[in-house]
């Protein structure tokens, strides 16, 4: 379990400008974020020998992204399947290629705009599981029509359960669009309050406008990944991966469509990958000292924060007021502002997000962070990583 | 370059009857050759975690797979980009997947129905490429119409510039049908002979009916990759995965498509992977005992033959006459009668022939073979295996 370990680095990051309706192809996004990703690590263009993205990414096949940059050496490929499960096993698979030898300098990147998660999600998972008759058919003339209305039902089962409070969500978007609004990448720039929270517009019970992400946006995340070894030649401070980790779950079919019919709601896939990740990494909870986690609405934050063990199944709500995850807290999550605040791109900001803390250049940087944990989305197949200076 | 040599093993191979317009659905198919492969491996199902596929395989995502097959702990997916040159890469996917630590039992499998074939390809190669431009609506006025027009172009180049003649690419298509007749699993049950090859209906010039694969059949292979020391206790003769590697080539473009704009259209991707995969295994072509090549059209063997070093550039014509490639001969290829005689699955059914041939339970059994090379499909991104017995 531990052949990864501290074996391989993110020594590049590289991000295009977050924009709505910016009108840019996600190619071009790409390209830039991969440009720059490349720069960043003090790399030339033809030293990348390996691509890995997300299978839904529908920016361009991996030939023309090579072509585009003018690779002609590449030999290692690969994608990971999934919505916003996928973004960590990106990294992780980079890694493996590192690790074997497959390829030196690996790239990682993710586009994102609206038009194109749609186009590779009709591939992906309407197209494919439509035709294996989807949940959606099944569920859509219910009512259950938009993805939040699954996790608005997770969230009020927690809230039965647990009896957690939607001032406790609320606690969630407020650390967010306080540390959005100290990043100047953020969409979102402006703080907000628990007041302003609870007023706002209520789109699936309990969920409000506010529990809800940035959905469209447009721009793009690259990485690079090389070996622990060549990382102390390179530019940057390397963020050791420590450990990557992925998971289908112990029920596959749990999409955010699917997961109603799992035995109990408001556990995650999370909980099936967090004792591989620990043990990879040689660590627990308790060493992380700062988290990235996914946040498509303020409750996935909060199940992911419970089910990666930072406090017991049930006290999410408690461990995330009164500043429990902003600065200067417990443990500071989202340090970006993430999904809420910064911009949408599908998970990969976290990842870059805790690379920056890992380098000390975060614009809400934790004194003396050595650790970060990164979640993708859950619910469904999910993956996380352990990032270390 | 060597970290995967001799690490994992094929220990498990699964596959369907290979039918003609059966009805049966690539999910059904892929499932049964899961399944077989599953048990040809001694194993359990739920020992299975980890899962990996073509991008193209329009069968199912692994989540549906897992969710079929009741899988409950798959810690490793990804998905290898591209159409038959990625054949070959899955299996190195796996092999490092197991090696990393990540996965213990991997399943790597490909269902194929002409249907699927084109609702894959619609997404991974169609969509993508038009939309960036592709080179079909290009080629397409000028005639340049079916996947054949390609080869066929290169093929009478290679003529122009070796001396290539038909009379040698009959000689391919007579050694696969030789092959072919003594496997009951193949469709094509009939030897034939030079004569009925250079008398067969001329598709595109110089290609005949008889250099021309199964086009449309359904099927589907399967196959099982955990470590080699696991492999020592289960069921079968385990074939050892000596090398495995990949190429996007040196002009990333250059698929069947784009291939008329290479320097030298004789040459292909494999001289990108040939070096790799032989310094990887310790080997030379000197090695090889027989040899399992991508047969999409007679002349793609015959160039897979010159750039995998088994004889000159130029001069894979007088190879292969004369039975250089049948039994007995040279060196064997494709013992199972390949994509031109048993089935087509898009290059995986030369993994399975690979895997059976250093078991000893070929049809076509090369007394005391020891090392088998698998080449995947060129133009394009393409891939390669070296297994030992």
């Amino acid at each position: 379990m531990n052949q990864l370990r501290n074996k391989c680095a993110i020594v590049g990051i590289g991000e295009t400008d977050y924009l709505v309706n910016s009108g840019r192809s996600p190619l071009g996004l790409a390209l830039q974020a991969i440009q720059l990703a490349i720069e960043d690590a003090g790399l030339a263009v033809d030293q990348i020998d390996g691509i890995v993205k997300s299978s839904i990414d529908a920016s361009a096949s991996d030939q023309i992204i090579a072509a585009n940059l003018g690779l002609k050496n590449v030999t290692y490929t690969s994608e990971v399947t999934g919505l916003g499960g996928a973004a960590c096993a990106t990294i992780g698979q980079a890694a493996m290629a590192v690790a074997s030898g497959l390829a030196n300098y690996v790239v990682v990147y993710r586009a994102f705009t609206p038009f194109d998660f749609m186009e590779g999600a009709k591939h992906n998972q309407t197209t494919l599981w439509a035709r294996q008759g989807g949940a959606g058919d099944f569920l859509r003339p219910f009512g259950w029509s938009a993805m939040i209305d699954g996790f608005a039902m997770h969230c009020q089962r927690h809230m039965h359960e647990y009896g957690t409070t939607t001032r406790q969500l609320g606690a969630i978007a407020v650390a967010a669009r306080k540390y959005a609004a100290a990043n100047p990448k953020s969409i979102r720039k402006t703080p907000i309050t628990l007041e302003d929270h609870e007023n706002s517009k209520v789109i699936t019970w309990p969920l409000r406008e506010l529990d809800c992400l940035i959905s469209a946006n447009d721009g793009a995340c690259a990485f690079i990944v090389t070996s622990a070894e060549r990382a102390k030649d390179l530019k940057q401070r390397p963020a050791k991966i420590m450990a990557a980790a992925q998971s289908l779950g112990a029920n596959p079919m749990a999409t955010w469509e699917m997961s109603a019919f799992k035995p109990v709601i408001t556990d995650s896939e999370a909980q099936v990958v967090a004792p591989k990740l620990y043990r990879m990494a040689g660590l627990g909870p308790q060493d992380i000292d700062v988290a990235q986690v996914y946040d498509c609405f303020t409750y996935t934050q909060l199940v992911l924060l419970e089910d990666y063990g930072f406090c017991k199944k049930g006290e999410g709500g408690a461990f995330v007021e009164d500043g429990g995850i902003e600065l200067g807290g417990e443990l500071p999550v989202n340090t970006h502002g993430g999904h809420l605040g910064e911009a949408y791109i599908h998970g990969f900001t976290h990842i870059t997000e805790g690379v920056k803390q890992m380098r000390g250049t975060s614009t809400s940087q934790v004194d003396g962070a050595e650790t970060t944990l990164i979640a993708s989305a859950v619910p469904g197949p999910t993956s996380a990583l352990i990032l270390g200076r």
